[in-house]
């Protein structure tokens, strides 16, 4: 056990093998400053004097980082496949290029929020009915994504230059949490031929920690086994996955919160070295900060799944909360909240929590 | 006439009707700072002292702006429906959602260049035979698109609110000519189902001057036609459609360059208010300095075309060049030259240039 003259409570996510990285504020200081949370207490790094108590009102956390782009990954296999099932059938269910590429898009920065920030249901168009015109309103399946994400460290790439799969571990600073929330019915009618858009723009929360890749090199485990062989750009040979529990919780707004969701970030298929040197591949360049993200992390097993979506089966399948309350996706006044923790020889690092609560939609006024 | 101390010789493309903003350096001072173009001079706006020739080498232009988010829209329904054609055929040629949303997806900020930055041909993963294995190797089908696009001004939106259709006018400070480099092999392998992305951020280019709204007000145009009525949220009265003559030429490495392309930003199907008003319609924040691009932009005619994909009709019809040569797409060597501009009643209004030259691919070693 380290010995500090701050106490850590046993379990605490933040013992001093973690020093994760934040951005506070307090009340009487309003100024944002970074600082590194030791158990309860946050390390104001501007002036090392101080320490503050983070479970308290006064303290508030905001974004860890400036973020330039924000990219989403699509990198879990059982979460590809289950969507694919549910929209094209067992046959087809994983795109031909999924297991040659680490499947990505271009997400929104500016709509990165940072843990405790209420969401709003969205307004937007769907198409209920098909051959039918399509119609204006709330939206009716709204969701989460169970997702990590990591910020990229390091002294980034020029524009027209690679970063080579081997080197791409140093462009890996350390990892948040994360909740890609999710409009299904108006991303179905939007998303082709240009993909995901306002259905994922109206925000992504994040965990205001970022937890040091140093702090889980203890919690290493083998990459995914990848069949067939990818090409040689994205192939390395260091182990660079992490064991990673990973809780979801629905909290009713009038009742306790129900364990949704027992996943693990082992389960991704493509590393985020391999992620890196794809995105880089063409010559993009990628800048400290940057924000990357996993996609929807779900396991193999029904418990596992990282979405309200795979949860309820697309609404097939109700899912059981304490109190006999039932969702088949989010309801207003529902509060998502996402945890972490590595554990190891009584070793617990962890990731703090990643929570929003959806407020109901705004009428539509022209 | 206007008249200034500062000599504004004819055809200029910023007479003191346009002050477009940029932002400059010289030798001397290498500290960017924004400036306007009157004729052939840049006005230091840092110290209103300083005048200095714009055409000669001393003077470096740099992006007009910190670019927060970039958003690319696919706005030209006869870019559109070429492209539909080629890989769809004539019957389904436009997406069912295409007339009811501004189709648009998050682009990559970090990539985005000013005028005159080489690009390089991007290295990358294609499927040049259906059920083969990929191939990794330089882009064979290397392409420009035609674009403009305008910079966020005004307060912008708080995240979980809109801007409504009829205000939306207020957030477009300012046009740019954009070149949205595509690498077409590579965004075919990858594209389904979330959208292009090693494709297009190998580098967009833009030019280096915005020209405010305020200068393009003589040239306003009646909006395109829309068929069927759209959604509310998207319906405006205001005319925001301008009249914007848009040349692309080739310059092949040791040859004259060629006209290849004459369109005009008129042509666009969906308004930037819609575009906005769309882009935000879930909640999505936007913000001063967030850049938003129209799509290629491609008229009726096959000499209006925005892109070699639709010029050489997928490579089945060789664009003839000055001095017996030809293209199906772009060669290393290769510069792109986009030009715009405004003319009526003797005023005339332009966007100086946007330039890049395509430079080889780097040979792979892993």
């Amino acid at each position: 056990m380290s010995v500090s003259f701050v106490d850590v409570p046993k379990g605490s996510d933040f013992p001093l093998q973690n020093l994760p990285y934040g951005v506070f504020s307090t009340q009487s200081n309003p100024g944002k400053r970074l600082c590194v949370a030791i158990g309860n207490n946050v390390l104001d790094l501007s002036g090392v004097a101080h320490l503050y108590p983070a479970q308290v009102q006064e303290v508030e956390m905001h974004l860890p980082a400036d973020i330039g782009d924000y990219t989403d990954f699509y990198s879990s296999i059982h979460h590809a496949t289950n969507v694919g099932i549910m929209f094209r059938g067992k046959e087809n269910a994983l795109m031909p290029n999924w297991r040659h590429i680490p499947v990505g898009y271009h997400g929104r920065a500016s709509s990165v929020v940072v843990s405790g920030t209420p969401i709003r249901r969205p307004l937007g168009q769907t198409l209920p009915v098909d051959g039918q015109p399509p119609v204006f309103g709330a939206c009716k399946l709204f969701d989460f994504e169970l997702e990590m994400a990591f910020f990229v460290g390091g002294p980034g790439n020029k524009l027209g230059e690679r970063v080579p799969v081997e080197e791409a571990w140093k462009n890996v600073f350390g990892f948040t949490i994360m909740n890609d929330w999710s409009a299904r019915d108006i991303q179905k009618w939007e998303y082709i031929p240009l993909g995901p858009f306002t259905a994922k723009n109206l925000g992504t929360t994040i965990s205001p920690w970022i937890i040091p890749v140093e702090a889980l090199e203890p919690f290493i485990v083998n990459n995914y086994a990848q069949d067939p062989q990818v090409l040689p750009y994205l192939k390395h040979d260091k182990s660079f996955n992490f064991d990673i529990n990973l809780l979801v919780s629905l909290k009713p707004e009038h009742a306790e919160e129900t364990l949704i969701c027992k996943s693990n970030y082992k389960y991704l298929y493509w590393t985020a070295m391999q992620q890196i040197a794809h995105h880089t591949v063409t010559g993009c360049n990628i800048r400290p900060g940057d924000l990357m993200a996993s996609g929807t992390i779900s396991g193999e097993t029904e418990d596992s799944f990282g979405s309200m979506l795979e949860l309820s089966w697309r609404g097939t399948k109700p899912v059981q909360l304490n109190g006999n309350l039932t969702r088949k996706f989010i309801e207003d006044g529902d509060e998502i909240i996402i945890r972490g923790y590595c554990e190891r020889n009584g070793l617990r690092i962890g990731f703090g929590e990643c929570r929003g609560k959806v407020l109901p939609a705004i009428p539509f006024k022209k």
